[in-house]
């Protein structure tokens, strides 16, 4: 969650691979090479970073995808073979960085995280970070996941795709981590919807649990979408450098989905919030109920059994005075019927006050 | 409420109907043409979509009307016609949408979202996207309801209303979906104030469960209309290409209507947050209500029945240390006695707490 | 609390007398003339509504004073008299309106909400609106409330009031309206520390609905005072047009008397939650007491019974191992010592958990 | 709290003496004039009405101070004599204003609030205010407290000092208004942390009550402090036409001081909310351990008071199957046997569940 | 946490030395004296205060460690020989300033506010104030911590530190003070977790106490943090005059690490008060617990005790109507029946209730 950070002090731009406590393990890096032209693709896979560099044919495009955490020896050799600035890599190698755009002289730098869960359901952030250049794009992906495989297919079979410069193929695989949000909260919406009904019915303590996490889940989604959302701004609004006109006009598409992903998590913050309030009140009532049963059950046989009390005590009935009814014919039905009229009342009461 | 969303990685602008789980089903879209000028107005129901294009007459207008949700081929043919921009017809061709205003270059696109309840009085949100061209506007609304009836009386009756150009009827178009907010909100404020009446009487988990369904639909209704502002305010900023000054002054009403149901909906939200506390507090307060009952009476009865149990005691009275009160004449009534004082003190220590 | 409203669809500026459900019935209207110079000025009270246009004369100032509902006819009249806009008319014939400042070609419309209670002490607003023309101001006051006989008063006596333009006069009813606020916010404070004191020495259910109506009042205020603001502020910002300097520096003292206003209703609104904390807390600590009180006397009672019900048993005592106490020559005092010695320990135990 | 105000409708600056209910009664006011230039000063106290004029002598600064609340004859000589707006000498006359920065053309007019605790500890505002002209500075502490004592000592003393124009006398003079923040907060941080201790220790009903007025106060300073940064703030920015560049770095300083007060406020805020969560939970553990403790005495003491009721029926034990336990020769012990037998069953679920 | 403040009314400038009750004792300032230039650098440490000016070589940059609370004449002289602000030495003399960054005519002066924990574990704010010369950087911290080292081991190390300027120098000084920010939150992230884990457990009152620490502790992190942030900004932006382009890059970084610290602080402070609720629900949750262990035992053993009451009583049996079960052969049985049959029935219904 805090993500990883160099001891204070250090030199900005230090290289080091630093993995962060409770996150899943980084696979090594393994890079693949997509250059391509309108006529068509060569993807290299699994190539020598020794290979990496920008494309030196006119028109033709290159994108470098490095999946996987780099090693500090490999990002330092894409770095020079790409003139990165020290700063960004250093951003590269880390974990937890927030969201930014860094616009460099003649490259533009942005890093995204992704939200994904581990195999045990847990949230954690995935980092994408990205480089634009006048021909290039680079990305890495430190999970290594398959992510950007739609747009492997489009730069494969679309020649409309590979027609566009690399500012096209820079937004769509923007567009791809950002939506990568939606069917996350979808699954937060539907176990909203259960979890909702399920309290509603019956609140227990597991429940209250899952709330408590899924409010977890959500204040850190929060924390990671809003810069996500300044960061396609920054670009919309100061990108026009790099970017083009036609281009720009994808990306305010790209802006409404994290807006409206912005709107559904803090909607969904505050239907946690509720629910918790409403799950409190439950537990309320149920309380309430309990102690109804209690006071009624009480409230009858206390006098009961003090009646009963009352003719078990054995003051000597030598004296006339001393306990009569205990000689009367009808003694005993005379205590039962003092009782029945004594259930009778309570019942009454508690009718009154709307507890039955 | 999330909405549909194309699968990560989907190029923009694809068209493709997509259902969302829990929306009632949208029927397929029919088409209505409006043409008119001063003079009259020449309306064509079901039309084919082939039929569906600009006027080419001078002067006169024209008004789209697709009525449910259409089909990606009409979509493209009607793309194709008017010029759409595709990721415009993509968001059209979606649900959930959040409201936008964008402006292409010879045309205006926008989304907003109706509110709408289905037969079992759930709510949800109806989109109905507009278009903005020179000489005509197109509008789809994707449940087929009844919306726009009066504007379509009006643009029969009024050679007024005939007289102004499109944006006045897009004007008119967006106020009447713009007010729709007003029925739906006097209707929660309606169930608001009984709810609140029946919360201060007597507070139970129905009435609790409503509060909680009240606020969640108030969440939903909050993220529908910020956005909607927004639409109509950036409309009057930067609408003045295609909006005339006249028109914009009318629109201005139009925003204050929104800034008004914004108003309501914060209200109510503060209103039902208001009365889930009250109907903790009350809830508690029953507790405290039913404790009392229940400790009355054990304080009474306890003590009672103690003192029944010490003369049901089995000593020897053949000792005259034990038990002496057995063999009193009045022994019986002492007892009582014993005990109505009790009763007495303890009946006199409640009322000083005002318990009774 | 919501306002009227037209239904979805009807034409912009339909005049239309509409009577809000719940609201006090306003009176129909009647109209007052002043016209006046620096010289003096002419009164006409009840005129009828032919009478009604700008004055002729050249230096001669009008104010025009509607008192209650004006019909759609009169409405009509008055905005073929003075070139009012369709738009404001429409406002001035609704209720609820937000308030607002309406900048037209040659005219200023600006609608504000006094507080007002009915006769059982129910909060409404009552919408007071203005215009301001060149060489007059007209009122429109729903309620023919007698706000304005002040200016009135000074308009009669005062040379220095008639000398100053219509703005001034314009300035000094807004100022009467705003200042209506507060008297109101006098009575809150008021009600606000006799609720304070009277729920700090006994929270009572009654207490607990004056909160949570005076949270809701406050609510109110808040959606009515806020949008107040604005509008003073725009016409300081935006009035230069029709509003002397001079005249905007008084115009500054009545915003910043809206300012305080609306600082002492956010303060009230978080007194009146802190107060709902308070009662809450009260109610908890109430219960607590109670329940100390139940548990003491259960734990001194139960064991003390139990004892009474152990030698209350009836074994056979031939054989000399059942109950040898029974037959003891003190063995009612030892039982009753071992009572004794239950309760001290009670007591003692009660006391050492501070419970006594 | 909410200070005096006009009737509404009084004609704006109309200067009147309004005592507010509630609010210590204020001194009538009695005049210092300090006259000084470099080389000397000259103090007048007691100084009466006519005199009080700027001095005529070039190069000499004139303070003028008055103290405790000015009759309106006196107030409205001093307006003729230093040429005061009518609008800012009614601010001055009356009690509550905010406070406010108002620039005349050759005057400044400033509002400040100092907090004051009465003699029985309440809190209240006392309201200071400040003309700046050329020439001279006016001061008005209604009280007639001794805020400006050390001011008088520099100014005395200090050469430096009277070099420098009225701008700087200005700047100390709100400086020590400010400053005054300083120790009420150290007062509230101590009693914020001794309360904490308590209540983390042992929550009574009197530490609730203070908790809630401490709250209350700040409710009270936060109104009071947020205008004042912004009075100092407005001065920083557009003041430079009387104050010059030097002073300005001063009175930066005084801005970060007012930011620094409004900080703690906030954090104070902050930790009474926090510290009345506190409460509450403590509460609610308290009440559970009431209940543990009548828990755990009913559940043991109810199955031992059965079995003792068990054994005192009056079975006729003629017939052998009943009650064959009397007749056992060690039945008595076998009766406590299955009793101890009980308890310990109790307390082993007791302690499993960790009640003990 | 309130931080030193001057007497009000103390001139501004005035240096003291003042120490805040509560906060550890700060020691006497020791200076150390960093000469260098790309060649090498020269250190010296203890250098007496008279031997500290700017160099006078060309090209040699100057870095004055004060380490610990210097006295007044220590400040004094210094100031004298930096030609330092009074302002800003009275300000680096104080404890508790608001961090600030303040530019004078050809210095910048800033303060940070260094998190530190006291060896009992409590927090505190460490000060640590810079100036920015042309050719030297002074800095003061009052704890004399070695939070420099690593830039000393840089300094020493690197020839490329000592070939940029002293705005690098003093960006790498600044970041290191807000990178300590880093280790402090991930032992607050490491506290929360377990914490988390404890809570959601089994909830103590040890915890409680914990959670309010904690969030008493974020919410002063909360305003140390905050100003940091702006103070970086406002280099940022206002800074150019004295920061190259270059640093301003990596000054950019720092930012970004401050932005970070304050969402993990505002996410921290979250996830507390969601922790306090989830405490708050699960004390509601284990008293429930208790009241139904309570209710099923009072419920169940009432009507046994009431039976044995009841068969206990001493009607004369004489007459056949008094308590004829008595004389029955299998009395016994019988009632032993009808308590198993009504302890069968109580089950039943709490399983129903699944109470059980």
């Amino acid at each position: 969650m805090l993500g990883t950070y160099h001891r204070p002090g250090t030199a900005p731009g230090t290289l080091e691979y630093r993995e962060e406590p409770g996150a899943p393990p980084r696979p090594p890096a393994r890079i693949n090479l997509y250059r391509y032209d309108p006529e068509g693709v060569r993807i290299q896979t699994d190539v020598p970073v020794a290979d990496c560099k920008p494309s030196s044919k006119l028109g033709e495009l290159t994108w470098l995808q490095v999946q996987g955490a780099p090693s500090p020896e490999m990002m330092a050799a894409l770095g020079l073979a790409f003139d990165l600035h020290p700063l960004a890599m250093e951003d590269v190698m880390g974990r937890g960085q927030r969201s930014k755009f860094e616009a460099y002289e003649s490259q533009y730098f942005v890093v995204l995280n992704k939200p994904m869960r581990d195999e045990e359901g847990a949230l954690h952030t995935s980092q994408v970070s990205f480089f634009l250049g006048q021909n290039y794009v680079i990305t890495f992906d430190e999970y290594a996941e398959d992510t950007f495989a739609p747009i492997r297919t489009r730069l494969e079979s679309k020649r409309m795709f590979r027609e566009r410069g690399t500012d096209y193929l820079f937004y769509s695989l923007l567009d791809v981590v950002i939506d990568e949000g939606f069917p996350l909260l979808e699954d937060f919406g539907e176990r909203m919807d259960s979890l909702e009904e399920a309290v509603l019915e019956q609140p227990t303590r597991e429940l209250r649990n899952q709330i408590h996490y899924m409010k977890r889940e959500l204040v850190d989604l929060r924390r990671a979408w809003w810069p996500q959302r300044d960061v396609i701004n920054t670009l919309l609004r100061d990108g026009e450098h790099m970017i083009s006109e036609n281009t720009r006009l994808y990306l305010r598409d790209t802006y409404d989905h994290c807006a409206r992903i912005i709107d559904l998590v803090e909607m969904y913050r505050d239907m946690a919030s509720s629910l918790l309030d409403t799950y409190l009140s439950s537990v309320s009532q149920r309380m309430n109920d309990v102690m109804k049963v209690l006071t009624v059950f009480a409230t009858i046989f206390l006098p009961l059994t003090f009646i009963t009390g009352l003719y078990g005590m054995n003051f000597d009935t030598a004296s006339p005075w001393n306990m009569p009814e205990l000689h009367w014919r009808f003694g005993y039905f005379y205590a039962l019927g003092v009782m029945l009229v004594a259930v009778l009342g309570m019942l009454a009461y508690f009718r009154r006050k709307r507890w039955l």
